[in-house]
């Protein structure tokens, strides 16, 4: 089944402890894209300015993202640049150019509006409403938010969280929605706002879910050359949703197989530039690391004394 | 088999959100023998000062702890004070008074030379290596060490390591001593230095075990409500060593079930002030907590599409 996602579709200029990009794809639609789609069919909606280096997405549509939903407007490109230091943890913003992406209004082409699983990546949250009244009875909408939203837009944000299935965000965030520090509190908070899965990133550290009744953990990928974690989470969400669409089934079993696919993803994302890493991979790839994952966290339930 | 621990016994007095205590039983031997007697004989070499109330230990020698490596000097008993802050990710200690155990000099009881599973607690390398001097080829050795030691200490650490199957150190101080600060290569360069057993933990966030040909992680245990952060390192090896001299087998198998022995046994200790909650425990307990580690990372290595 296809799955639907609402996101930035950007140009980035990156600089890590490893190297530089200039003006290469990037925004959390792309890496959403060429994340799911090694799992699912992919349908993108956003936006790019008029100086956009189209061609540049056919690399998504050869993956079979279906790119009819991107607009082209009058104006720039949204462009982020930014740098990581040694710690690779946290990205230093050193400029972001909304362009053509403040005013974007998303509009749900006729032929998406039946998607089963649709994705609000992180934009405003009164669009992403917006994006709620055009769909038609998706199977799980998830959504992603920022800080910027939860301090500029908290009622909207909570509006929207009664109308999602899922939320993944990262464990600041998380902090900063529900003003709890522990995440197990935090988690319980979102729950009771709407959202019957909520996930929490740690980047390095891993990826809760939490639901109701049960609580479910991956580790990240233990890497030795992290070298751009731009992208990481929107390829995690990638795999996450991807998965879920893929088998089209939700429940407890399912759903952990998808964080882990997510975990894979996004350790796949931040190995190269860009998309660059996500583009190479093969089904062969994808499912030696989901072993190796697999490996990471087995124990035996018993052994003989 | 019984374990051999050799480290402090101290009187803790900590600040927490959630209360404060006042010279309540701590220090990284006391933490560690209450830890690993639920799972074997423990025998506990460190000193005490005249001042100390030895009657609180017989906690400890009521979950068979054999004290009798336990020397009175005179003079004053080590002391901490500390705090924790909301996050209670890190310690800020407000007072240190080593008394005694600034002169303390470990002598092994002639009984105790033979113990075949041998930790050294988190003190000066250079009494670590007499120690080891002491004890007749245990079948396993770990060691812990801190800042402290690994700045003004180093070449001591360094020949320590040599000696030394196994150590278990946090985050900070991996990424101090190996100066790495991705956790892959410092636990390579670990591993180059001796030791065939590399545990690396990291908090709130688990813990990872490093071998020559193998990862492993087991997440902490996802607390709604952590009390007290206070000796959870030294439970998690009283767990690790514990379980491993219980057994007497160290294969990977049993290596990984003795992490999340590790896990299980620091994740009950911070829930209550020095060593209250670990001395409430019963098998049945433990046991149960051992199932939802099991259960917080299980997913199937494959499903129906």
């Amino acid at each position: 089944m296809s799955v639907l996602v609402v996101g930035s579709v950007a140009l980035d200029s990156v600089e890590t402890p490893f190297g530089k990009a200039e003006d290469v794809l990037g925004g959390s639609g792309t890496f959403f894209s060429a994340s799911a789609s090694h799992l699912t069919p992919v349908q993108l909606v956003g936006v790019v300015g008029s100086d956009y280096p189209t061609h540049k997405l056919e690399s998504l549509s050869a993956r079979g993202v279906d790119l009819s939903g991107v607009e082209r407007a009058d104006g720039e490109s949204f462009r982020w640049r930014g740098r990581y230091r040694h710690d690779l943890n946290s990205a230093e913003t050193l400029e972001t150019r909304l362009g053509v992406f403040s005013h974007f209004r998303p509009k749900i082409p006729e032929q998406f509006r039946s998607a089963p699983y649709v994705f609000l990546a992180n934009i405003d949250p009164r669009l992403q409403l917006e994006v709620l009244r055009q769909v038609e009875r998706p199977k799980l909408v998830a959504c992603d938010t920022m800080n910027f939203w939860i301090e500029s837009r908290r009622s909207d944000l909570l509006e929207l969280l009664k109308h999602v299935d899922a939320i993944l965000l990262n464990d600041g965030e998380a902090r900063q929605l529900t003003e709890q520090s522990n995440l197990v509190r935090a988690a319980r908070w979102i729950l009771g706002q709407g959202p019957r899965i909520v996930i929490i990133k740690k980047g390095e550290h891993g990826a809760f879910m939490f639901t109701a009744h049960s609580v479910f953990f991956a580790p990240a990928y233990p890497l030795e050359d992290v070298f751009d974690p731009t992208g990481a989470g929107d390829s995690f969400a990638g795999g996450f949703m991807g998965y879920l669409a893929r088998t089209g089934k939700l429940d407890e079993e399912h759903m952990r197989r998808a964080v882990v696919y997510g975990s894979a993803m996004g350790s796949f994302a931040v190995e190269k530039f860009s998309i660059d890493r996500l583009l190479e991979l093969d089904h062969d790839m994808i499912r030696a690391r989901l072993d190796e994952f697999r490996r990471l966290v087995a124990f035996q339930e018993e052994l003989p004394a």
